[in-house]
């Protein structure tokens, strides 16, 4: 996007926008997985981020397929946001020594993540409808239902086990 | 926090440093709320960023109250996630110059920072409960409510008014 000029014309432009917005956190999710599995300790945890790296390709997978759909070439642009929740979760976590306490940090990164690409979709969503397009809508809702079970997921391992071993 | 220590050793001290963290998340949105202010056009949503500056100097306040009740000096640490998503916002509304497709900006961004709190919030409370702390989770619980009350307030808008127009 141009420093001086206003290149988000419509509401088409700023769909496209957040798209591109998404389709890049979603593939900094995929690189950022692999290694919070790494750090996890609590079995299922483990097994639950291993479970939502194959689902976050997926969603890349289903962006690309409403690009597609959408008649736009399937790109991303830099998402600071996306950027600074990975770069805190990195903090945060390289600060913590103790597994379970890791394990509690990694579950509060993770729901940081889910919480922002459930804010985008959900903003998407209502903008594809508007738009007259409820074909992008429909793939775009498959996503957020799965971040929405991912973190309610993660609030399940956090609540049952997680934190009482933190404690 | 040090570069080469690990800080956080209990999950005493990972809820002490997420409160910091969303003490100054709250603090930045204090500075960020006037501009969006300023730049939207819609009355109700003009109105709602207006109420909801009230009610982030209030949850700047109950944070304050929280690190009292622990025992805790109040005092922020950076929160990369939040300039993130605060960058963000000012990069695309900066974009845009129709004012209704603004005003659908604008609620997008904003929505993206209620999300950013509403897990936070989740997860201090579920911690300020483990750690045998529910007067601060009730604290937290009232923040945590209004940032809900908000992000429904903004998503009403958005559908009712502002994305008919923007489209």
């Amino acid at each position: 996007m141009g420093l001086f000029s206003k290149d988000i014309k419509t509401l088409n432009d700023l769909f496209v926008h957040q798209l591109r917005d998404i389709y890049y956190a979603e593939k900094q999710i995929v690189q950022a997985l692999p290694d919070m599995i790494e750090k996890a300790t609590d079995r299922g945890l483990k097994q639950g981020f291993e479970t939502h790296l194959g689902e976050t390709k997926n969603h890349v997978k289903r962006l690309e397929q409403v690009f597609k759909m959408h008649g736009v070439e399937a790109k991303g642009i830099d998402c600071p946001a996306i950027d600074g929740i990975i770069e805190e979760a990195d903090d945060v976590t390289s600060e913590v020594e103790d597994k379970a306490v890791l394990d509690a940090a990694l579950i509060a990164a993770a729901q940081a993540v889910e919480h922002y690409e459930m804010t985008r979709y959900g903003t998407l969503i209502a903008w594809a409808k508007q738009l007259g397009r409820p074909d992008c809508a429909n793939v775009l809702q498959q996503n957020l239902e799965e971040e929405k079970a991912a973190d309610s997921k993660l609030t399940s391992i956090a609540e049952r086990n997680v934190n009482v071993k933190a404690a």
